[in-house]
């Protein structure tokens, strides 16, 4: 459902280009799972074992919880938060009557934030799903200690133990031993799936699912799109935007900008900024993933990416297909010098937009990648996860970093916990 | 109001640190008006000038729009949508009982976007209040036209003609001339203001006075702010965060990632990135502008800002005092091991976490600039945007560029009105 167009990028391209050679090998590591970090390639697997395991479960966990509340809070950071925030944010970007509300909280330690949360809850009946691997990390555990609380006091402890579910370890943690010791519903973190890599489990399909996003479907199109992503040959869309990305970094595009023409993306280019920066900086090297929003950012951004410092690329999603449909009406007199665009469809004036930038910025010395995918649905979402994932695999074996580590994310946390006193933290 | 400590940058500065002299070299020639763009420096002084001139009316305006609406359609894009959303966003994040939905649009080409936007306004009564210097700007000429389609069908054109407000040119371009044709309500937007500079004018008060933010508190502050960053000395923040981030820039920092711990902040960090994107991203130099949420993205972007290259520094805005307060409850038997936190202020938890932070990407090679002002309230939003503003100036003059002119901008526009077949293009 992929396609990759390089066409923007190639006359950027050094020498011999992208080293397809380097990717296919990345591949054959990552497949056989014989390279650095493969106790975490689980993901590779994941709609394969979620269709055959926890899914139905999820589906009707999701069909009780919008039955009998128009909120649910979800509880999570990181890899507990983003997938599931990107989905429901490009598949469903406003509410319609009869939907639940999605609140991500304990992704912060704001009080003004929680604040906000609180008036945004107001006096709907609400649920929580709290994700958490190990149910220690401060801002996730903070919240659903705050969170439990008003769900108690609304609804007395009972009564409040079936409106939570809990996405954590299958055997151990604070998380698992407070769910086994209360009853509440349970589902599972996968042990070898990193956070980032972990929307097409439990933690992205629950909340998802509450949203009215029809999961079933998203993993039957992400199975399909594992196996067409198999293809050993530099044919594979995440093959090309996994050289081409290497070589332009290898020759001094030190900053690849995710764009969009959809604000209902913000998100999943987040969840994408961490699934690279996470997985590729580190060792002092790394690709920095930026994003931006088109066209609102032309006039911002714009003019930096037109004529800054010629170490930057851009990365360019587009929807062939528009879900929506608006013409251009005529006007009598012309007053705002319109009418000859009157008929036009508001989609092909901003697939014309897209091409006139594109040909601006590599004019201007900016290579460009542009990912195309039909539709911005259930089968688009799939396909791009499953794309971005495992180029994500391919581009960090070939950078030569270990892509499924985070060592550098204990830095501040062991600070902070000495810092708060903690027992045991030094 | 404005606080800027360097302790977390100084282990990285270089020779002689920071170059003041340029600073006040910079300083000097903006307030004498003798540099680069010296036509688009009315910013300095729109304050007062907006004091003496349209705040009353536009007060007086937004109670009429408040009294009679529910929503707000401001269309813009840009330095016409960046400054208002920043500020609606960080002052108002969410609508009490009352409240006028502030509605941007325009800012973009999605139809999906579109029909997002008609699910939000519903049958709530609506005004539209049209921001463009010359009115031939494509996005918010476009979904003007539109929007003002459907206010004209639902209102009826005499009704619909209250319901419309143009800020524009005080003498000329189509929007001006719809505007007197058509008897609608008209602000300025002044000559000498580049639209990144122009939030203190009717371009981001009025959509400010409509959201219910004190807008004559706002002007009042940056009065005093503008008066107090007049210091020519090193002791000016505005002096400190420009000549540390030149220095910065000078040896090696090529991204400065902006940080707050407010979710409410992240429109602002886009207000920022235009306001120094566009001013000094040119002739081929300038720092890329990005922008991270803690501690959210700490658990995403975290690894990369820890361990990977050490091409970027931070800058870290904090607010010094919180609107709300929310303590750690004590639970009983301890189950998620948090009570060494009970009684804890949750404001108190996150200035550790912040503290923590800091210490471990400095230790990590990452300059940290900390940025602090009193409160997240009109204020404090006044006087980060006159010492953001200023310090631009300064730092772009340093730098060499012009820092009011946007000339990459056109180049896409150039493509798009020809491939477009807009009559007279080329």
């Amino acid at each position: 459902m992929i396609k990759v167009d390089l066409s923007g990028a190639s006359s950027f391209f050094k020498g011999n280009g992208p080293d397809y050679a380097a990717v296919a090998e990345a591949h054959r590591t990552l497949a056989e799972g014989t390279g650095k970090g493969n106790d975490f390639i689980g993901w590779l697997t994941l709609p394969q074992t979620i269709a055959a395991g926890e899914l139905k479960q999820i589906v009707a966990c999701a069909k009780k919880i919008r039955a009998r509340s128009q909120a649910l809070l979800v509880v999570g950071i990181g890899g507990s938060y983003l997938g599931a925030r990107a989905a429901v944010d490009l598949l469903r970007p406003t509410m319609k009557e009869g939907d639940v509300d999605i609140i991500f909280v304990g992704n912060g330690l704001s009080p003004d934030a929680m604040m906000d949360t609180l008036h945004r809850l107001g006096d709907k009946d609400f649920d929580i799903c709290v994700i958490s691997k190990s149910g220690t990390t401060l801002e996730p555990a903070l919240a659903f200690r705050m969170y439990k609380g008003l769900l108690v006091s609304k609804y007395g402890a009972a009564e409040a133990g079936k409106r939570i579910t809990a996405v954590t370890d299958a055997h151990r943690g604070v998380l698992h031993d407070m769910a086994v010791k209360e009853g509440w519903e349970m589902f599972v973190v996968p042990d070898d799936v990193g956070g980032r890599f972990s929307v097409l489990s439990a933690v992205g399909l629950l909340p998802m699912a509450v949203a009215g996003i029809d999961v079933e479907k998203v993993i039957a199109c992400a199975i399909d799109e594992f196996k067409a992503m198999d293809l050993r040959s530099p044919e594979n869309p995440a093959w090309q935007y996994a050289a081409a990305r290497q070589h332009l970094y290898r020759n001094g595009k030190s900053i690849e900008i995710l764009a969009s023409y959809e604000p209902s993306f913000r998100f999943f280019a987040e969840w994408w900024k961490q699934l690279y920066g996470e997985s590729e900086g580190k060792d002092g090297i790394g690709i920095y993933p930026a994003s931006v929003e088109f066209t609102a950012d032309l006039h911002s951004m714009g003019q930096y990416i037109q004529d800054g410092p010629r170490f930057l690329y851009e990365t360019v999603v587009m929807f062939e297909e528009d879900i929506n449909h608006f013409e251009v009406p005529h006007e009598v007199g012309d007053p705002d010098g319109l009418n000859y665009l009157a008929g036009r469809q508001l989609g092909d004036i901003m697939r014309t937009a897209a091409a006139a930038v594109k040909q601006a910025h590599i004019d201007g010395g900016v290579p460009n990648i542009t990912i195309s995918v039909p539709k911005r649905d259930e089968a688009g979402f799939a396909a791009l996860v499953v794309f971005f994932e495992l180029a994500c695999g391919l581009s960090g074996y070939v950078s030569g970093v270990n892509p499924f580590d985070q060592p550098g994310v204990e830095a501040y946390k062991k600070n902070m916990f000495r810092m708060l006193g903690k027992p045991g933290a030094k």
